[in-house]
């Protein structure tokens, strides 16, 4: 019998695994009312739209659609990026998913013990990168007025420092966080990079769904604020499908050519006619075509889910009011226990995610994030009458 | 100015960049005769043949082949590989490209100052990953007779143990090795199997141009001897095509378990849609019939590289004559630098991969590597004589 153990990294004992992956693994996603994924509905992948675009990409690039690419990414794809947000070629890197951008910043910045800072509670993946490599998380309360904003993380910094700890960088979601649906002022945004600056840190702005808004205005990047010390970190998953598992990292060349070296011995490169398809798909004007669809379809399903709550949600349930994104987050009263009650949940047919999962410190207890894109919206009707069915019982 | 090197990691100090991937950035390959890549020929895309099978996905799955996937990968190409390789479907992980595997089992295994052994040369993409964990990479001299294979690994292990020094894993490429073309004997597969038994480390079987074989009769995989600790990575790079990043690794559940849980926060899952594609294209027979081609293809030009050699190379220059794979190795009198030839050889429009790139030791200056897989016969040819007359002058 083979001791694995003994031949593990230090990094593996670090490792922990994401509850809602399980979940996936656990139950099929269409058998019950599942507001626990992340996930875009599939009636925003116009089928015969893809089917169309990858003829075309055979047809335009024939063989070099499916030969080795550019570590960087494909040109064709870069340049419509660039063409999009306003940003220099040499800045954009092609990633094999942003996830996959998450992690690679985290290894390029972060040694075991170093800190990265991040709102709490915040993307459960992220906190799965930062932890596999040994660095210690530190959570900021997220969304206090803005005064108590700068207060709450130039406290938690100062503590750092005074322990002689060194923060890499911030890890932040500026638009309909995840998981609490919230987005932040121009002013937070400003505060962020007064702070970095001041405290010699990066910033890792992580912008998947920046581009579902459904109501207000947009507010500036973090990364236009200060490019020099941002890296903002963009999806094909949210505005295309995640099924191609692409995303873009914009940076300083400096920064970008670690993570490029380091892509070369990650994967090589990323997918590449997926890459091309994504090109092709964005540069046609589809994607934007399709995105004004999606958006309509998930304005309507956040109102119905707002005004479902509304309506059968018992007395001391409160949920945040997102102005884009995949979800909404609810907080109950102190005693609730979402974890525990995760499986009476199930039984009955109703998934959704424990908010502890995404607090950095076990706290979030009396929280569960709600995603609302997934379901058609009559699933959501059912399946809030029962979650709120379940709850009006046990609270 | 912002002082980036003070926030990079310590990994970041080990990274280096692909001297191979380098070229490709430097020069247009269809400009010039290139032995350098290892890229397959696009004449082995069967571009119709993937058009059908992808309007076949989209019609079969639907939205699932572009939504989220499973972590281990999307079970309809679990199954085809499980029955095509004989391995139980809970061994069987799918990566984001071999490179993933190379790089993921050095991440669960190898700690800063751990050892990896490999033969010397080995493959540079290997030797990247290996290095940038600052894991140290042990080479052993790579093929003399089957006696002196067993007291050269012995002599390095041994001077390691002595040392003090963990050995956590052997990397071998046992079919037609890149760079030399070489493949190891059974009798050489199981000292391997029994030097990992004595010793306590596992063997990362690397195997992306295993069903790439000429003449000659297969040899029993590494992981057949010992399936309880070796990890065997496949490759879809070679026998469908590497512009879908996909490939695979079968190992012991406890040793896969560790590689999923990482997977989940390197990038989630690997691309869905090229999943389905290539369940698609080995499940329907396409794949098998397609390689029989690319077969006999890379047979007519291995063939073709041999006699050319032989007809034009001058004195003093040997070469590997390899049963299979994508690459032949030459050996020039000790005295010939290859790298500093190779901005001669670049100036008249051939490229080649200096060997010593490959060496673990910085030895291997007279060596160079040259696939035969990727140019047309004639440019084969033309390419030949025209290093050939290069050399000639220079030797």
């Amino acid at each position: 019998m083979t001791d694995y153990n003994s031949l593990f990294s230090e990094d593996t004992h670090s490792f922990f695994r994401s509850p809602v992956r399980d979940i996936f693994k656990r139950v099929d996603l269409n058998a019950i009312y599942s507001f626990a994924g992340g996930y875009p509905s599939a009636e925003t992948f116009p089928l015969d739209q893809f089917k169309a675009t990858m003829g075309e990409v055979i047809d335009k690039y024939g063989g070099k659609a499916f030969q080795y690419g550019a570590t960087q990414g494909v040109t064709e794809l870069r340049e419509v990026l660039s063409a999009r947000y306003g940003v220099p070629l040499e800045r954009i890197q092609i990633t094999s998913s942003s996830q996959q951008g998450i992690d690679v910043c985290t290894r390029i910045l972060a040694d075991p013990g170093d800190v990265v800072l991040t709102s709490n509670p915040s993307y459960l993946g992220a906190l799965q990168s930062f932890r596999s490599y040994r660095a210690e998380v530190a959570g900021v309360p997220y969304h206090p007025d803005a005064d108590g904003f700068k207060a709450a993380y130039e406290a938690v910094i100062e503590s750092l420092f005074a322990a002689g700890r060194k923060i890499k960088f911030l890890y932040v979601i500026p638009d309909f966080q995840n998981p609490s649906g919230e987005t932040l002022s121009l002013k937070e945004r400003k505060i962020l990079v007064e702070l970095a600056r001041r405290y010699g840190f990066l910033i890792v702005e992580d912008a998947p769904y920046r581009e579902l808004r459904y109501s207000g205005e947009p507010v500036p990047t973090i990364y236009s604020l200060a490019p020099d010390i941002v890296l903002h970190l963009g999806s094909f998953s949210k505005i295309f499908a995640p099924g191609f598992r692409l995303g873009w990292i914009f940076g300083h060349p400096d920064v970008l050519d670690k993570i490029y070296v380091c892509k070369q011995s990650l994967d090589l490169c990323p997918p590449v006619f997926d890459q091309y398809v994504a090109a092709e798909f964005m540069g046609s004007g589809r994607l934007d075509r399709n995105l004004r669809n999606s958006i309509d379809l998930y304005r309507g399903k956040r109102d119905l889910m707002l005004s479902l709550l509304e309506r059968n949600m018992p007395a001391g349930v409160k949920w945040t009011r997102p102005e884009g994104g995949l979800f909404l987050f609810l907080t109950m009263p102190e005693r609730f226990d979402s974890v525990a009650f995760y499986d009476t949940a199930l039984d009955a047919g109703v998934a959704y995610v424990a908010g502890s999962f995404f607090h950095t410190d076990g706290t979030g207890r009396n929280t569960i994030r709600l995603n609302f894109s997934f379901m058609t919206p009559e699933r959501i009707e059912k399946g809030i009458v029962l979650l709120a069915g379940l709850l009006r019982k046990s609270l």
